[in-house]
């Protein structure tokens, strides 16, 4: 087995200092201090250098106002984000995929813990225990209730996707919104009571009709769209028989390694265009074709 | 490297129709049905028949008024929980402990299901979008604001927990609140923006202080205390040189297979005392033991 591969928007050296968000004069000491740099966004869509790299200004330019949260520290560098913006983060604009496909990986990662950090305050301003308006703590990482008291952390929804392998095929399918020839691996959130390898199994039974076994763990990676974390895993299916959902896919089809390979490598006669290089769907693939031939199965 | 092991509160059979969630008219109709059980519940903990099993009755036994989630199917009979308990999910009962010591694993993880479920509705009626009361969708797996429009989904929260390994040795780490002699595997929340693997490290380095690398996955499982997605690694430390955060931990060892093996054992002469069978902190502990020495660090 080749070692782990290592997925887009992951690799950022930021320490998050953790033991600080408890510590407000520590914050407040850092909100003075001419050395800590405010992460460039337009709504929730980063600005870039000359370079291809995050745009970072001083704290002065954050809005009048606004709450800032500490992101950690980059180069020795007290980093902050400002919360507030007002946009849905369901959304990607064409700008915001363009900054994935440019941005090294470990600068997008970096972005994606800003964005979805953001994100998350946008929607989550009321308790949803109480109705009340909740308060920013944890210097940003966290919001309380003055009225009950019920503490609310930003949430990380884990997402399984997978590649249900078979006969030296893997299984590919297409939503309706994908652009044309598009195809990816299959994909669905982790409900409560399961677990990674029974969520990889009910998703592949749900929207394809496979039965599967020997669920295996390849690769994680954040999406900060809202805000998953995405889990890929390959799974031996049983047979190759597929009943679409058509409620969540439009088609399906079984791939051979050569097929994945000429898509991966952008051949206009492959039968599909690959995902892009940042989602992790690309590493699982490329993961996939790299493996010897028999590994999993 | 030995077959991916089974931990506790997995292999329910239960099968959660997921298709059937969006249609009222099936809803209704399964709530008409006399084949159809409901779980049954005292406040948050489950109720165990002669033979230890979940003990389930009659929809009728529902408190009047209650809304009822579909679970799914398990034997082909349709399966409920009604909604609208009323304490809080963060707190274990002795009971609870007592349940999940007795049930089968598939048993717990169907009740871990339920519980999450009944818990999230408790605690989230109000819409954190915009604070106004929200309305039950989806046969009880969402909820949606009749002002806003915004739609919640139950949380699954990404807990990282993990053994740091050295020249045959893992790291084990006791918090203040634990029974005496128990010590149990490190553990911590995926935060946004960052990997599995990468939580894995961070945690490491903020509890123990320890530099990793070489992080793999083991395990997965539900953890229904609110509502956790435990996913079980072991990473290769740098050296065995801890520093502790004595906010997060009260102490911290190193032990050998031999003295994790005496724990796993209950024997009274092992230097800890191990976690419960059903966590998956004993399934990573026992999988660790079973390694033929030198397969990871």
């Amino acid at each position: 087995m080749t070692d782990t591969p290592r997925p887009g928007l992951t690799g950022s050296s930021l320490d998050r200092a953790d033991h600080l968000r408890e510590d407000p004069d520590a914050i407040a000491a850092l909100r003075g201090d001419l050395r800590s740099r405010l992460l460039v966004l337009d709504g929730l869509d980063p600005m870039l250098t000359d370079d291809f790299t995050l745009q970072w200004g001083s704290l002065a330019d954050a809005p009048a106002g606004a709450d800032l949260a500490l992101l950690g520290f980059l180069d020795g560098k007290p980093r902050f984000v400002a919360l507030g913006e007002a946009p849905s983060g369901f959304g990607r604009s064409a700008r915001m995929m363009q900054a994935l496909d440019l941005l090294p990986y470990e600068e997008a990662s970096t972005f994606a813990a800003a964005r979805s950090l953001v994100d998350w305050h946008n929607r989550h301003s009321f308790c949803a225990q109480c109705g009340s308006t909740t308060e920013i703590i944890r210097a940003g990482w966290a919001r309380q209730c003055p009225s009950c008291s019920a503490q609310h952390f930003p949430r990380t929804d884990p997402v399984v996707i997978m590649l249900a392998e078979h006969d030296g095929r893997v299984l590919l399918g297409r939503q309706s919104r994908f652009p044309p020839r598009f195809y990816s691996a299959l994909a669905g959130f982790v409900e409560v009571g399961e677990s990674v390898e029974e969520a990889v199994a009910r998703e592949l039974k749900e929207e394809a009709g496979l039965t599967v076994s020997n669920v295996r763990y390849v690769a994680s990676q954040p999406w900060p769209f809202p805000s998953s974390l995405m889990i890929a895993c390959v799974a031996a299916a049983r047979d190759d028989a597929v009943t679409l959902d058509t409620n969540e896919l439009e088609a399906a089809m079984w791939c051979s390694r050569a097929e994945v390979a000429s898509a991966l490598a952008d051949d206009p006669d492959a039968p599909f265009r690959a995902p892009n290089h940042y989602a992790i769907a690309h590493t699982l693939l490329r993961w996939w074709v790299d493996q010897h031939v028999g590994a999993f199965a």
